[in-house]
Order: C-alpha cells, then sequence, then structure tokens
C-alpha cells in the first residue's frame, strides 16, 4: 500500500498539512495593499511618535503654574511652521494637535479660562501641574521601536498605525496563488441551459466568493471527466494551491490521484476518518500544495474549512485556526460510526456565553444550511463539560 | 439652542441613525458580485432541486429487492443524457450523482457488492428497501420555492446554494458610496516628508481599510482648514454617505458643523454623551448621511465601529449591529464621570465562554492598541452578571 492509502484521522491531516506547507516569501507591499497580509519581519519607526511636542486640548499655552492674569502674545493653529516662544506672565491660545511654543508649562483647556480681550484668568478646575495636557515627542513609540513585530496580522487599525509613522511599505507574507478546477462532465455553468443529467457547478462560485472574502487570488478552471484533460491542468499548474472538486475517490471516473501523481504530486493523504470527507487528497509538489475535495457542494464547504484553510494559514503566516469549545443550542443527532463528523453552525452569544446552533443538513448535496453559517461543529463532546469543539468562520 | 446642540446619550443617537438612515435601492446583481449583500426580495428556485432523480452513490442501481444475482446490463456516467431503463434481475452500473435508469428501485453502494463478470450478488450488508441511495427531484427545493428570503446576507454558501439552482443575477441592496475628507493643515499624505509641526494623515487610509473589509466603495479626499475649502467639498458630495474626519467640535478652527449646514444638511446631533466621541456631528440631507468624527485616530476608529457601521447597516440592509455580553480578563480602570467610555478590545474564547482583553490607550492619539483590536468594550457593567457590553468587529 503507498503512503497515503490507509485512512487517517482528522488530526493526523492536520499535522501533515503544518509540517508539509512552506510560509510564501516575503515582500514589500504598500502599506494600502496589506489589509489582511501578515508581517515578514518586525516593522521599525523611522521617526518618533508623535513626532513633536504638542498639546492635547484647545486652549491655552503657559509659561509656568502661576495663577495671574496672562496676556495672550499670539496664537498657534494647526500647520502653523513655527510655534513662537512664551515667557512668564504670558499665555498663547493653542489647538489639538498643534506644536507647543518654546518654554511651555502646560496647557489649560479653553473651558477652564476666563477670557476679556487679550488678557486669560484661570478658572478654579485649571490644572495647571507641569505638563498638563502636552503630549511630547516619542512618548508613543520612539524612533527605531518595533512598531508592528514580525508575525502581526495587518488590519484597518495597524494601517493606520503604520500610516501615522510614515511608513509606506511593510515586509509581508505574499498571498498564496490559488486555482480550483472543478471535475465533472455534468457540471454546466451557471447561466448555461441544463440539459440531460447536467447540473450547475456551485462548487467554483462558492470558492471563488471564500477566497476573494480572505483576499487569495483564485483562478477557475472547470474540466470533464477525462483523464487526460486534468492531467494537462494538474501539470501546468504553476501556482501554491492547487483545489480539485471531484473524481478524489477510488471509483473508476475518479481521475484525481492519478493526475496529480503524474504530474509528479506527492499523495500523502487520500482517505480521512472524517463525514463528509473520507475521500480527500492531500498532495505536494516541492512547495506547490494540492487538495482533492469532495465534489458534493457541503462536504466541499466543510472541508475547505477543515482542512483548506489551515494550509492557507500556514501559507500566509498566520495562526493556525484553532478549535474552540461551544455550548450546543440543542442536541446533535448522534453519529455512531465513531467518524469525526462536521456540522455547519450559526454562533450565538449569550449572558458570555458561546453558543451555535447546528444546521441540519439532509445529506452533504444540501446546500441549504450554507447561507447562514459562520461556525463549524465537530462532534466530539467534552465529556466533562458538556462543550463542542468549533471553528469560528 | 438648535436642535442637535444638545448632549446626547449614545443610545439616542442609535435611534436617530436608526431612524434616519434609509436603506439603498435595490438592484440586480450578478451573484458573482453578490457577496455581502442582502436580499432585497424573496429568491424563488427556477428549477427542482436536484434537477433530476439521480444516485447518492457509486454502486449499482437495481429494479427490485429481491437477493438473487443480478446480470449488469450497461453504465451511467456522469454526464450521460440517456440513463437507460432497468428491468427485474438487472443491475446498472451507476456513479454519484448521475440520472437513475427508468425503473430503478435502490442503489446499492459498490463496497456491499460482489462482483463477477456482468453478475452482481449483494453481500450481508447491502441495503435494498425502496429508495435507499436515491435523491428524488425537487426532495431539497421545489420549483417556485423561496430559495434565500428577502433580508438574507449574501455568503459564500448563499453563492453557492443560488448557482446550483441556476439562478445568475438576484435582487439586492446597492452598496453605499461613501466619501471621507480628512481635514486639517497639518496632514501630509503617507510618503510625504513631514514639515515642523505636520503629522501623517492616518484616518484616510485606516477608513480606506475598514470599507474595503466590507466591500464598500471609498473616495478619498484631504482638504485643510480653510473653511470653503471644506464647503466645497461638502456641498459637491454625489454620494450616500459622507465621513469627515475632524473639525467637529466648537472650536474656532472647527469648521465641519457650519460647511454641512451651509451644504443644506440637518445636524441631528453633535456631542454625545461619549468619551472617545464627545464632539460627533449626526447630519442628513435627504436621503445623504454625514458624520462629522473625531480626527484623533483612535477616536476615529471607535466612533466608526459605534456608530458609522450602524449606519452602514441601515443603507445595507443588514441586521444592526448588536451588543453581546462578554467577561473581561481584567479590570478596566475606573472611569468616574459617567460618560459611556469605549476601550477596544481582543476576544478570547475559554470554556464555552466570551472574553474580551481590554486593550490599553494611553490616550485618544494612541494607536497601538487598534492593530489587534477585535472588539469593542463599553464600561457599563451589568450589576447582576458584572459582563460588559461588547460590539464583536
Amino acid at each position: 500500500m503507498e503512503t497515503g492509502e490507509q485512512m487517517i484521522e482528522v488530526e493526523a491531516l492536520w499535522e501533515l498539512i503544518d509540517e508539509m506547507v512552506v510560509p510564501s516569501e516575503a515582500c514589500d507591499v504598500p502599506v494600502t495593499d496589506a489589509l489582511g497580509t501578515i508581517t515578514a519581519a518586525d516593522v521599525v519607526g523611522p521617526v518618533d511618535m508623535p513626532p513633536f511636542d504638542h498639546s492635547a486640548m484647545d486652549g491655552y499655552a503657559l509659561a509656568d503654574s502661576g495663577l495671574e492674569p496672562c496676556t495672550i502674545v499670539h496664537e498657534v493653529a494647526a500647520g502653523n511652521v513655527d510655534a513662537g516662544v512664551i515667557h512668564r506672565g504670558q499665555a498663547v491660545r493653542i489647538f489639538t494637535g498643534v506644536p507647543l511654543p518654546q518654554g511651555t508649562h502646560c496647557v489649560v483647556r479653553q473651558e477652564d479660562c476666563l477670557v476679556d480681550g487679550n488678557v486669560v484668568r484661570l478658572g478654579e478646575d485649571a490644572e495647571v501641574s507641569n505638563g498638563t495636557h502636552l503630549r511630547r515627542r516619542g512618548e508613543l513609540l520612539k524612533k527605531g521601536a518595533v512598531v508592528l513585530p514580525s508575525g502581526t496580522d495587518i488590519t484597518a487599525g495597524a494601517i493606520a498605525l503604520l500610516t501615522s509613522c510614515g511608513i509606506t511599505k511593510v515586509p509581508a507574507l505574499s498571498q498564496p496563488v490559488a486555482c480550483h478546477i472543478s471535475t465533472g462532465s455534468e457540471l454546466v455553468e451557471a447561466g448555461g441551459v441544463l440539459g440531460a443529467g447536467q447540473i450547475y457547478d456551485s462548487n467554483g462560485p462558492m470558492m471563488q466568493a471564500l477566497l476573494d472574502a480572505r483576499c487569495t487570488r483564485l483562478v477557475r478552471q472547470r474540466v470533464p471527466d477525462v483523464a487526460s484533460e486534468l492531467h494537462s491542468a494538474v501539470a501546468g499548474f504553476t501556482g501554491d494551491l492547487l483545489l480539485i472538486s471531484g473524481g478524489s475517490g477510488p471509483g473508476d471516473h475518479d481521475h484525481t490521484g492519478r493526475a496529480l501523481r503524474d504530474a509528479g504530486y506527492t499523495i500523502h493523504a487520500s482517505r480521512i476518518n472524517s463525514r463528509p470527507g473520507r475521500p480527500l487528497i492531500f498532495a505536494t509538489r516541492g512547495h506547490q500544495v494540492a487538495f482533492g475535495l469532495p465534489g458534493n457542494p457541503l462536504s466541499h464547504w466543510v472541508c475547505f474549512h477543515a482542512f483548506v484553510t489551515r494550509a492557507l494559514a500556514r501559507f500566509e503566516g498566520r495562526d493556525i485556526p484553532a478549535l474552540v469549545n461551544a455550548h450546543l443550542t440543542e442536541q446533535l443527532p448522534s453519529g455512531g460510526d465513531g467518524r469525526r463528523t462536521w456540522t455547519p453552525a450559526r454562533r450565538q452569544y449569550r449572558d458570555g456565553m458561546l453558543y451555535v446552533v447546528p444546521l441540519g443538513w439532509q445529506h452533504s448535496g444540501d446546500l441549504t444550511p450554507l447561507a447562514s453559517a459562520d461556525a463549524l461543529l465537530m462532534n466530539r463532546q467534552d465529556p466533562a463539560t458538556h462543550l463542542f469543539p468549533t471553528f469560528i468562520l
């Protein structure tokens, strides 16, 4: 028996994926295009943050804490190049974010000031201790400090932080390029007319949407159940992640395993003790990764979330998807045969707890539960807590 | 005092948003572009699903439940137009998803069959009751049945479901078109050189990323603190949602409120009992909606998640963001002045419970917590449960 032909557990496939999938190469990405990528190195700040001493409030800069009336000598507004100098007994009109005049001791909020012409008196609540309502250059981040450590998910907040430091390019792991091949002579592209025995290909558009939502580039193909056509498509694949829908079983018309082998792929697993997903191929060729996924749409969706997202996370350098324990809102139908069984589910948060509503499915061709699923539930109840391991999608 | 000048509570602003923001117009969207939109009407199936009787397994179709050996008379493979007819005593080789020969009583899985030449005998585990391993035309959805009800979020799973029914266009609420204006004479676009008193505009790139992640189109502008320039930008706005960064307070250099009024907007609120967010403008002009948001990046981010996403949800026809109760991993610093105070936070799931880790911030110019925030926490502890209301981002 060739390696990869014996039935393996779900956890063993996860270990294979972790071991065989290598993070993509790092490249410099414009910060404006970096949303959803992972930093490939520590990102160091080129300037102090904030870049200059400035006021935290609209109000008046004072040169000392004396409570005597002060004379307003000038005003500093946003964009002013020169904030000037302030001396004892003087006040400078100032606004949030603007540079401090030399000699500033504190800023008093305008609502704590009584202004009469060019004279400022301080109200009872005015705070005048040294440094009040001032922000000092470099108090958030010193020049040369790490702004984002290696391995950070570049969120919208991270983009704001990088931009505020003047960083326009960031070392990030490049996104893998994926290809999805729907196999099946019965498949018709949406919009076509169905002949006898034909159905629409829904796995291709579904995978396009799943990868669009992750900002992963996908090329789609459709090939009939003809070994030579699948072989050509597989052999010519130049991207990182190849997803083949259908034909992964041992049947007479299942060409996926042979096509991968003939194209130089090593098959590491082809039968998983998982429902859906018993016929599922995991293979590699150098750094390239291929999955042969079940063609039934529900199985296809489940195996994407249970296995393919883990490979994507490895490519992208992000944390692998973690199972979390959830309460069930209703009992699962008892499975019985010991296979790990997956159920699409919908999250609910109640009273500080995570519940999931299992979305019943009639059989693996049933797509109706997928529309509202945002979790994926495994039928392995923890005997002590009665909780169920769940992927948050 | 003009309407909108008095301080209002957070909940009152939410009510104003719910009342004033009207869902966008419906339009027909190609299913392949519909990810993340909401259906504007019930979507009805144009065909039965599945479209024809077919086999659920690779195996043999039988004409009755007789256990005698059967003769294999032909084979039906994927894409075959004519599945033929089957008679008593005959078997037809058949594969998952292919049409059934006329007269099929059940399908027996190939692993339950003993095949010798063109003769099939049944193993002990073979199930042969009427209908076993068959899928009947229309058993999932009848032609004319509702595939997706009005108001459904079009997920990848929904796209698969629609496509499998041959639906290529779907009535969906159109996405609002947004414009973000960063005001401030001190702002420099990332990549430029900072002069004295200047800082980089991080709110524009942050908002671009926040709206990219929601598939909302955004146009960005930057204008100095000059009333006439802001007025031109606001008056000429033709989209749905106008977001203005900075200048929303009552200060001498705060032009946002005046620019909106002069351009024909009605200001419904300008002071919210919220930290950050006390100066925040909510205004409308016909169906157009404008927010004047605080210019401090952390405040900007918080007010987007606390208020703007609610307006987006109303435009898009989706459920308004709901606060859920979460456990805190550590105590919040006590606030004191009664204002609703928001803290960026990070989710953790442990033992079936939802925790959030508050991400400390030094002040409202501090961007460092935003990079890893995926929740937004409000300082209003439930006295009975000690839980905190939280937005899941």
